[in-house]
């Protein structure tokens, strides 16, 4: 018989498993590798400056245990490392977490980096399935135990060489779900010898990762829980939990792992990593609060963690991802928005029947513990996403407005919306559009352009521009390859201002003799910033020449 | 003490349970809701046109369960209802599935629907939970009884006179994971018995949905084994799965419930559907795969099942999406490219080690199965997507590709790469896009546009187009409000296309004086069709003009 592609993965023989009957009731410790595991996995991976405002971000939220960078294997994250301790930017009760292989130049340079840390973490990771020793790295299990007990002993040596720090120590034998469980006893059992160190107030961390989703969640507990049920001194031991997400499972095999004895878990938000993501910890955290569990993690704000993640790892976070995504509260059918409004307005009678205060249906939390109400779509308030202000735009007055610009117009929605303190209706959003955007108060304003093509050569400019300055008539040669390039020339002169056009969006709004042109064109300022403008005309260039003015006008509206 | 606003789940006393020991060997039966459930959470629901071409492919990978509306509830879907029957449009072995409510009425006009079907599934659903039928209907248990075996005996009595046609029923209790499970098995063994023709070819269909997903994948396999043990005649009725991922676990609840007995799953490709959406069939399905068990489904095409679910459905399929991803075989970190490209270089021993063909480092499944290779980012072949192919013109071109262009783009590489059956560099590509867009073949050429502005209305133009149609000058008069649509205006005249413009998109590449601007220009036709053209010129003008040009040579070399 030929040998198959694929097998059912081996299951465990445990006829004393305790998990399924298990109900978590406390909240694990967090340990976000977004900076590491997830920036990894972006197409553009995070500048420092972005990197330094996402690790405040994490701090804000709650994390005490931040994984910032593989300090030994380039350069950048070294520096990073360096900038957060010299810089002094963690947090009094905040461990920095830094990877390294079990390698000895490595450690060294990992332990060059946490010089002068308060609190660290050196987090050393070894190969330890057969498919990575044999097939990957021509290792058998004893060299693998060799070489993991004398990384630990020089790390042991190190930290004791720095007494004004606190390093403590993690250890990852890969994959463990692909690994012989008795193997993997014995190696941790080494470790933990070699460590010597570990205390029930300053346990050694033993991260037993899923680095693949290879097998249903069930097995991962069970493994978990056979490890935990044998590990000796298991008090002085944190069992950790990474798990990947290939199998689509990945915040089931943490819950179930949790269930049968793990006490932390490292994930990222959203869920950023290599290939379909590691464990979303906002999903696994926003589960436990659902249940009343006291997470010690704050996302009261979770449009701000949205917005944040998303223009920070470039990556958008998906319409459906549970307790952020733009749709994760909407109820689409009609009789769904009926019933929540009928169990939004019972909400007391809930206590009596239930014995909790939250219970509508279609609801198994209540946004507003989100910092998001339940909005039918078209409603807008201060919480309200950008993706949700477009599509009012869009649904009631055919306005698309660019992914680019939607920031900027949600700004503007919010600015206002609080200053109103109430939900805002479409019209009141299409207002504001048009007051910011469209018509922005300023002193530019045009009198009119004439591109006039090159006789010989249609493709040159030799235009006119006329424009007002504080009422005063101002006129122009408008030269260039290009009636947008050609006013820009001119105005740029003109208003004395340094900007140019970047890519900008044109549509069509009505058909035919009636059709208007608007054109949405960011202005890229010398700082690298972008500042949208908004011009609407019969003609098309005389739109995108509008929406420049109206960008200048917007522009020093923000100056003053 | 104040009632808590959240409560931990109860979870059962099962001290017999039997799942966590069990391990998935067979396929269940599969039943797509995603015209239905899924349908109508988009934003824009699909147009007739659109489901008829969905529940084509829908058949075509391989489902014989389809739910393909709530006739009773809405016009659109009855009619839908009765030209996939009318038009035969439905395959042999294919049972097409209604819903409705249990209301007299609506349970008429729903074998209306039916009339002349040669094989159907009645579905009817009935609040059960305390939630729904107290906040929301003000009805009690012996009611809702009362309900549901009038309605079954009203289906039975209606399916009996239709002796011509093969009719199912199917009965959900909602939702049953927040119903008390002793009131349920009480309903179902009473709906069961007004049935009255359960057999075990032909069962009756009881879906137990997780219509809200409020407990942890346990709970729900708990229930359903609590359930399918205690359910007399349990050979005569299929325990069908329906879950909902609030908690991000719905794959996960659907794979332990299968463990705990269930023999059915609904759900949609990509888990479209309210809120979070329903559980996504695709991940359930590739997971089994994945384990070797035959599926009775086809994804072996998955790049065409994508693209056809982001077009018809208007809903990207995210970047991290397990099997179907962009990134879900993507290996960022070098070193993860490295160890997948030793693991598949040493395949032939995976063999003798691990008892099956594929074992490779990062990649639980061989990404080939589902018509995808393990491209670095950069490598392109027929199988690549169009988010590839794209990336690649942006990464190494600083082209950018607009979405909507994406997938005719898309077309003439693949044409292309099966042409010459190997891997593209991106060079190829680059040319790909330039003698096809940019400078397709075709009987019209550009002489030159001249768009003179009036010099009252600078908004009005008054200008001059010479183009050569196969070589023979033509001139015309363009006037118009915006150089654009007076351009339009006259080359339709002159090259005989009826043609509109619609929404396009610029770029600038390069700085300044030597800055070149691109145009993609989509062309609506009257068809309703859309061809892009590209054109590029300094001058912005003259670049959206030459795009027209380009899209007139692309329309003229598809008629051919």
């Amino acid at each position: 018989m030929k040998t198959p592609k694929y097998k059912v993965p081996e299951s465990f023989d445990m006829p004393d498993r305790q998990w399924p009957s298990r109900t978590l009731t406390d909240s694990p410790v967090w340990c976000s590798v977004d900076l590491r595991d997830g920036n990894q996995a972006l197409p553009d991976p995070m500048t420092p400056d972005q990197k330094r405002e996402y690790f405040k971000m994490l701090c804000d939220i709650g994390f005490k245990h931040i994984e910032v960078g593989f300090p030994s294997a380039s350069q950048d994250d070294f520096d990073f490392f360096r900038g957060l301790i010299e810089e002094d930017r963690v947090p009094e009760d905040v461990f920095i977490m830094g990877l390294t292989q079990c390698r000895s130049h490595l450690i060294e340079r990992t332990f060059e980096a946490f010089k002068g840390v308060k609190q660290g973490i050196v987090h050393a990771y070894i190969a330890t399935s057969d498919l990575h020793m044999k097939q990957v790295f021509g290792m058998d299990r004893q060299d693998t135990i060799e070489t993991a007990v004398a990384a630990t002993r020089q790390i042991r040596e190190l930290a004791d060489a720095m007494p004004e720090s606190d390093i403590r120590y993690e250890f990852s034998p890969e994959e463990f779900t692909d690994t012989d469980p008795e193997f993997c006893l014995e190696l941790c059992k080494a470790v933990y010898d070699a460590w010597g160190k570990a205390t029930p107030e300053k346990p050694l961390i033993l991260n037993l990762p899923a680095t693949v989703e290879r097998r249903p969640p069930n097995h991962y507990a069970d493994m978990i829980e056979w490890f935990c049920s044998r590990f000796p001194n298991r008090d002085r031991v944190q069992i950790s939990l990474h798990s990947h997400n290939d199998q689509g499972m990945a915040v089931a095999a943490t819950e179930l792992a949790l269930m049968a004895g793990a006490d932390r878990v490292e994930g990222t938000l959203f869920g950023h990593g290599e290939r379909t993501g590691n464990v979303d910890l906002v999903t696994v955290v926003g589960n436990l609060f659902s249940r009343g569990i006291e997470t010690g993690l704050d996302f009261s704000n979770m449009e701000k963690v949205v917005e944040s993640v998303e223009r920070l790892t470039g990556m958008p976070v998906y319409y459906r991802q549970p307790y952020a995504g733009e749709y994760a509260f909407t109820a689409f059918s009609g009789s769904h928005q009926d019933a929540i409004n009928k169990g939004m307005h019972r909400l007391d009678k809930a206590s009596e029947i239930f014995g909790m205060r939250w219970k509508v249906p279609y609801l198994h939390i209540d946004p507003a513990d989100l910092g998001r109400s339940f909005e039918r779509l078209i409603r807008i308030n201060s919480q309200s996403g950008k993706g949700g202000i477009a599509w009012v735009l869009e649904q009631e007055y055919g306005v698309h407005i660019p992914k680019a610009m939607q920031p900027e117009l949600r700004e503007e929605v919010q600015r206002y919306s609080e200053e109103v303190s109430r939900e805002l209706s479409s019209e009141e959003v299409y207002k504001i559009f048009e007051e910011k955007f469209l018509r922005p108060e300023g002193p530019y304003e045009l009198a009119g352009y004439w591109p006039r093509p090159d006789d010989n050569d249609p493709t040159f400019i030799h235009g006119e521009v006329k424009i007002l300055v504080n009422g005063e008539a101002k006129t122009s040669v408008a030269d260039g390859n290009g009636p947008i390039s050609a006013f820009v020339n001119a105005v740029r002169e003109l208003a004395g201002i340094e900007f140019g056009v970047d890519d900008y969006h044109e549509q069509a709004i009505g058909k035919g003799a009636d059709a208007q042109a608007l054109a949405y064109v960011p202005l890229k300022l010398k700082d690298n910033g972008v500042i949208f403008g908004v011009g609407s005309d019969s003609n098309i260039d005389q739109a995108a020449v509008r929406a420049i003015i109206a960008g200048l006008n917007r522009i020093e509206g923000q100056q003053k």
